[in-house]
């Protein structure tokens, strides 16, 4: 199997997107194309002790999309960008998959422009793990599309189910769709419309609403939402967590002696639950409804979070997901 | 002053309603109307000590409107249903405000239905005071209305910034458009248009958009969405703030000796944080846009949250914002 990785793109590209293709080649029997400019790529690889054993090659690209330009525009204009180029090699058929954890919009539009959507599908959906106090809720779609019709949330609906099951390992993955309240008469046009298409959908396990508190408490094993609420809700989550777990901080700096003698004690099993709430342990979250296998990486995404991602990929490209995708539309 | 006060709303009703009346009243010199069934209420509070020298009167009112019942419907057909009922004593001036912590759906219908919408106002919205790392940010819509236009935000963001002003003190409050990126360009149509009305509305202090994160780290004191989106936003911080506290206690039941000395010896400075997370010193979210006083409490409200959101409703009603939001619409 071979990966293309952006080693552009992301906040800490592309130190810490090589450091963790290089984990992963350690780890994993995977080839690796890392996409962007070769010197700079060179540069940080000879930092990471021998690597001329690993499974890890470069193609040459001299753009890269910021996370500021017009997804669609730098997409068309930038052909030699590394996601661009990452793309293309996966349309080419010379990788497997693209992972990226640039400009979230430049990744999925170069998956439209290049791969092109799934025959059938109305709009892609990125499908994010959340973990939550019973283990993963899938989210989705976090940020693909806003404004999407009710038929394109019943086919996220769908292709959710498909990767929760196949890719998560949930049998009969229960569906769940995000909105105000639980009964079927509640939310806005877009969600009753939405909710009458998935009652009426035996394809999935539809369970009804789910309000926003069963994404933490994990009583869904995929919660569907246009990308808009999707995005609000997943950046606000981020947020709220940092925020208290910052606040524990705080407070502990500000207590006496006694109190920092117990944040001592405690540390190990802080960070024991840390790790349960720990994103960077999905890596990423795989577009789903393109025809290739594309999977994108928080702009935030550490050696950790990249090496993460890229197993999750092999498993992502080995369950054939794509093919159970055009056998459902 | 005089308060009516649902007694019959509420996942804790009557009693945890009553206990944080009767708190209150001992509290400050303000009179309380406790409008639901008479022999149910006298017999809670004859629980509470001697309360016959207490500024507590009784309102009978027969029926009671559920969370499962259709609000608009309810309100229509249940007249003398114990919020009804609160809701008219304020119409017919014989109170200054109602206060309810039953169905949300039901209290936003009486007030539109019997106080009606201030001339001009397009659509109420309810205003959640959020506690945050830098203080408070007031989140509106929080659930009042769904599929909001436009110029129905732009009056949202006015009333939100005035009652930021006038009860949370906070002097020239910034603004915020709650979308999924900073860029103006970010966003479905909805709000995309209104982030252009916001910008050229010199009434309020726009500082752009503000993504999920900005929410819990007090980024901005006003934040505006439609109802929809603040529903669920509000509900999952609620339920992910609960799990993650959840998950630490989890954690620390299943430790060694050792972390679970420390968890004690870090007991007081973690309550601290939680005072200073905890919603229930807000009491309750202001209905803005109708043509009187009505707060909202949450379902799960307890005494201390009645009690504190009775207080919170007397300085609402000293802001004199009615008259306020009148003037600037």
């Amino acid at each position: 199997m071979k990966i293309a990785v952006d080693a552009m793109g992301g906040d800490n590209a592309p130190e810490e997107i090589i450091k963790g293709v290089v984990e992963a080649a350690r780890k994993n029997p995977c080839e690796i194309i890392l996409v962007g400019d070769e010197k700079k790529i060179r540069d940080v690889l000879k930092n990471e002790g021998d690597t001329s054993n690993l499974p890890i090659s470069i193609k040459h690209a001299t753009e890269v999309i910021t996370m500021r330009e017009h997804p669609a525009d730098a997409v068309r204009t930038k052909k030699d960008s590394s996601i661009v180029v990452a793309t293309h090699m996966v349309k080419d058929g010379k990788c497997d998959a693209v992972l990226s954890a640039g400009s979230t919009g430049a990744a999925v539009a170069a998956a439209q422009l290049i791969l092109k959507r799934i025959h059938g599908i109305g709009r892609p959906a990125i499908a994010t793990p959340f973990p939550t106090a019973k283990g993963v809720t899938l989210l989705l779609d976090s940020g693909a599309n806003v404004d999407s019709r009710p038929e394109h949330l019943v086919q996220v609906g769908i292709m959710g189910a498909i990767y929760s099951e196949y890719v998560l390992g949930k049998k009969n993955p229960t569906v769940g769709l995000l909105n105000i309240g639980e009964e079927e008469t509640k939310g806005n046009e877009q969600v009753k419309e939405t909710y009458d298409l998935l009652k009426n959908n035996s394809a999935i396990n539809f369970l009804g609403n789910a309000e926003g508190r069963d994404i933490p408490e994990g009583n869904f094993d995929v919660v569907v939402c246009d990308g808009f609420v999707g995005n609000v809700v997943l950046k606000f989550g981020e947020g709220l967590a940092m925020t208290i777990f910052k606040l524990i901080k705080e407070e502990i700096d500000a207590a006496g002696v006694s109190a920092k003698l117990g944040a001592l004690l405690l540390m190990p099993t802080l960070k024991n639950l840390s790790k349960r709430l720990d994103v960077s342990e999905y890596g990423g979250a795989p577009l789903l409804g393109v025809d290739g296998y594309c999977i994108i990486s928080h702009g935030s995404s550490d050696a950790k979070t990249i090496c993460s991602a890229i197993s999750r990929s092999q498993e992502y490209v080995k369950s054939h997901i794509l093919e159970r995708i055009k056998t459902f539309i």
